[in-house]
């Protein structure tokens, strides 16, 4: 006799799609004293304005604790959400505060906007490769990916196009549109423009997803897609973990109020509301911290280290290695011949003390194996330098060129 | 010709079922600076000890900046996982730190769980009635209600008996066995044994969410279920908010290790990990601040409140109407003749400055209408009596009794 499973041997059919992040599993070997890695996606703890946020923290808890402590409205922090509108105004976002959802980081704003749109097997179109927590969070709504190519201008849209034709039915166009996690590519302004008219012809929301947008180091700033989006169909998300500090967890959406409505009360039954105390930090050191002068010293030391790491890559890697070319952000990403499986190289890049992210995690559906993403904003120049050559002697040693 | 709806125009189905919260609304309305309100479950914010709480967060981000401002590990922070497992021994709890998960306040804990365990259309028993923010995120999920009864020993473990044979493939049972959110009474500890028993026969996972189960007015401790729970089924949730506070929205669960590691990656997928600085200020507070000292100041003030208000109750209230007498927490449930809407009720009341959250919103399936909640942490003693007063004026010129 087969004995039935009882009710709590089975869990949610979407577990079975979800597996422990590699990432999250190679940030533990990162913790490694002595490694240099370039593996991690984490802001450069050096410029975190300490001192200026433990003030923020200390006079709005002493001052306003009894508001700063209490639950507070799932909305989010009034002064916060009106500083962030104004901030998305110099963007060319038409928004008022109450466009504005304040989230607990912008990957829970990830999270509403599955919830609030996606049943089980709704069709999602993603780049390849693409942010893989983005892959995760639409996995657990069980969503089905349509993934489009993507090149030097970041996202294919003739291959949207494509696809939407032969998909009408899908329900959302998911995109980094700068400085790409995991590409560290930039989706160009006539594709931007195309974009927002394939979304309104074939009626299906965009979510742009932002974190990276202030952190721009070459080239001319371009418009976001939502400021580009006269029909509503664009939801945004942003955050404060690259321009203020991850541990605080802060981030907001933009949507219209006939989705903002809704992911109002998704927030209310996945945590009530973000940390009244951090939002009010954040507002009272935005109001004490001009933020264009911490953004601008946070973008000389990034924008020196991805000079460096660029550099780098040209004088040691072998010339048949590919990598992208990013203006901003954190990234970029690395493509070997085609026969390489950089899960081999890290194996071997790790007995040198060398860590990185293999790419197939960042592929939707069909997995590619011969990618890596560098990130660039946590090591000092002369480790990046360092960190390069060596690894360029083990994609030598291993004839991954 | 009928224009087809676009994808856009379509949310995910689990939006059918909800609704921006009436308590929620009503809390909007007790804004109001001369109103008396019960409605809010808000802890008292006189009792906040912000000044201690604004120096452990200066210490930890001005000492500790580079940890306590990034990115960590989604379980949460070491050292506080390690406190709260010592702390949870105290209550018979076999937990170690690694059974102990960090969320974004116990909310959190709900919305995980559901992600973990619920398919569309899986059975979870409930209480009749019962916490209405966990009816909002098992809907999110698209839960079926099994509701059972409840009485002045808690949950009718009888029926839960009953509804088990009837539907075997319960996937869950969720249960406030300490001072019912919103009734005030707590599962007496035959009936935890028994429920236990109950969970373990048919293979069914036990949700004990427990936030108030430090606030006792009256009467000896009852060992937790999950101090019960020899077989791995219960999953225990708790939080600071009562005491510390609810504004750092911090909480945590307690699970055994194959849905422990499920919830990590469920938690990941939807906000990477709770809040850093909020995590290490409150191990900090605690370091500095022992717990129980707090804890018996807080029960001193709301152990009054309730002893004021259930005095206040018996003083004023037609002797037909009928309320629990909760032991402790922070509610308590009045019950008025069968034909009486307490939502009209609450029109009159507001007009005479006094709020309350009618009960309807409290119970999963059938709506009843003649039950109120009434909170006491929030008010001090002379409010109460003179809010019990004049809400008993409006009882009796409505004909409630």
């Amino acid at each position: 006799m087969i004995a039935t499973p009882t009710p709590a041997a089975r869990f949610a059919r979407r577990m079975d799609s979800l597996e422990v992040s590699t990432v999250r599993e190679i940030l533990k070997v990162t913790e490694m004293p002595d490694i240099i890695s370039f593996a991690g996606g984490l802001p450069a703890p050096e410029l975190f304005p300490t001192q200026e946020i433990a003030q923020a923290f200390y006079k709005v808890i002493s001052e306003d604790g009894r508001l700063a402590l209490q639950y507070s409205t799932t909305e989010g922090y009034a002064l916060l959400r009106q500083r962030i509108a104004a901030r998305m105004q110099t963007k060319g976002i038409r928004a008022a505060a109450n466009h504005i959802l304040i989230t607990s980081g912008s990957q829970q704003g990830l999270d509403l906007v599955a919830k609030v749109l996606l049943d089980a097997g709704d069709k999602v179109i993603v780049e390849r490769p693409t942010y893989l927590a983005a892959i995760q969070t639409f996995s657990v709504f069980e969503a089905q990916f349509i993934t489009v190519a993507s090149d030097d201008e970041g996202m294919d849209v003739d291959d949207v196009e494509h696809k939407l034709r032969e998909h009408p039915d899908v329900k959302l166009i998911y995109l980094v549109a700068n400085f790409q996690n995991p590409s560290g590519t930039t989706l160009s302004l006539p594709r931007r423009k195309r974009l927002i008219r394939l979304a309104e012809r074939y009626g299906v929301r965009l979510l742009e997803d932002d974190p990276y947008g202030e952190l721009r180091y070459r080239g001319a700033a371009l418009p976001p897609l939502k400021a580009l989006d006269e029909s509503g169909l664009v939801i945004y998300l942003s955050t404060f973990s690259k321009t203020m500090a991850p541990g605080m967890r802060l981030g907001w959406m933009v949507a219209e109020p006939e989705i903002y409505q809704r992911l109002v009360i998704a927030k209310q039954a996945t945590d009530l509301h973000t940390n009244t105390v951090a939002q009010r930090a954040a507002d009272r050191y935005l109001a004490e911290n001009p933020a264009d002068q911490h953004i601008a010293k946070i973008r000389a030391v990034y924008g020196e280290r991805c000079r460096v790491m660029l550099e780098a890559l040209a004088r040691y890697f072998p010339a048949s290695v590919r990598w992208t070319k990013p203006e901003g952000g954190m990234f970029l990403w690395v493509e070997l011949a085609p026969e390489v499986r950089t899960e081999e190289v890290l194996t071997e890049a790790i007995a040198e003390k060398i860590a990185f992210v293999p790419g197939a995690a960042f592929f939707a559906n069909e997995k590619e194996h011969n990618f890596m993403r560098l990130n660039f904003s946590n090591q000092k120049p002369e480790k990046i330098e360092e960190g390069i050559k060596r690894l360029a002697q083990v994609i030598a040693r291993h004839g991954a060129a």
